[in-house]
């Protein structure tokens, strides 16, 4: 199982945003709508074998989704779709129990400790442009989860639950990219066993 | 200079499609913007020494659009904003020469035949599933052109096309990707001298 998690560190926690304009009333979805393409999309199906987890922080209080590649139905490559999948489950009431919203995708009130908590038993790869090369590194990453930040980078206190939940700090390469293509370059490196 | 080809078979060569609904009413645009994306984006800017040829043959004549990096202004990273572009610049008056839209993008009547001859100097690699490793190639992909298909693959005159072109036909893995996480993958394994 191969595990993203992404923070979104003003993405809306409610539904009421616009498809229409994506970026401008949602805090940023778009850019996590991106990462699920990048993480589950092959060219005749989804990636069965990936979970998702979206920390959601425009929002007090914080959500998180959960999208599990064995589940899921009706993803589409396209932003849009996957927008209104996520707005379907953020019309849900989250609670502290994860609650299924369409197939493969769910919703709980809480966001990065909780979560970090949940997975302490994986070996958590946190991406940070100054990190070493993830091609150097000695653990195995293809059960590993990985953490990656939104534009705006991680907050001191999440860089703090990372380095308390045992993250190693790696980076994709010499050139700064957004989380969808770090997540494209890690689901590679793990299929082409180059890590 | 990094020069990517995308064919978009049914992508639409007029501007009545609605970004309301790109998957469904543009022949599949959604692909062509996301590969723009995938082949421009960085985390703090834009791949300046790259440029893209988009090959519409969803109408007669075939339109083919470019976008030169050095040139781009207003390309932000959601499909809905680069789709807008799109239609701006097919809303023009296509003729055999190229003319301006957007900064950075011009459109021309005209097809992949066209569009190979004009440039014929380049190195071109063709993307195919079943290519060679494009890492095991000898070949200096950097300056290389590279041409990929969209969900429909590659008809076999366009196969004929890059033939006679004396296209090297390449692939980047085991597993089969959309043609934007391929670029991605490409760009990475440019910027890492990996190939």
């Amino acid at each position: 199982m191969r595990t993203f998690i992404v923070l979104g560190h003003r993405a809306t926690t409610n539904p009421d945003f616009s498809l229409e304009d994506i970026p401008g009333t949602s805090g940023r979805l778009d850019i996590l709508c991106r990462c699920i393409n990048a993480a589950f999309v092959l060219s005749h199906g989804i990636r069965r074998d990936v979970q998702v987890f979206l920390v959601l922080g425009g929002g007090e209080p914080h959500k998180t989704l959960w999208l599990k590649g064995q589940e899921l139905r009706h993803l589409n490559p396209d932003e849009r779709t996957t927008a209104a999948l996520l707005k379907k489950a953020l019309a849900l009431a989250a609670e502290r129990e994860w609650s299924r919203s369409t197939p493969g995708i769910s919703v709980r009130a809480g966001g990065l400790e909780e979560l970090l908590q949940d997975l302490r038993s994986m070996k958590l790869f946190y991406l940070r442009e100054d990190g070493a090369d993830v091609r150097s590194t000695c653990s195995d990453i293809s059960g590993g989860a990985f953490l990656l930040g939104d534009h705006l980078g991680m907050l001191p206190e999440e860089e703090l639950l990372a380095e308390e939940a045992g993250a190693e700090i790696v980076s994709v390469g010499p050139v700064s990219l957004h989380a969808d293509h770090c997540i494209v370059l890690l689901n590679w490196l793990i299929d082409t066993g180059s890590v």
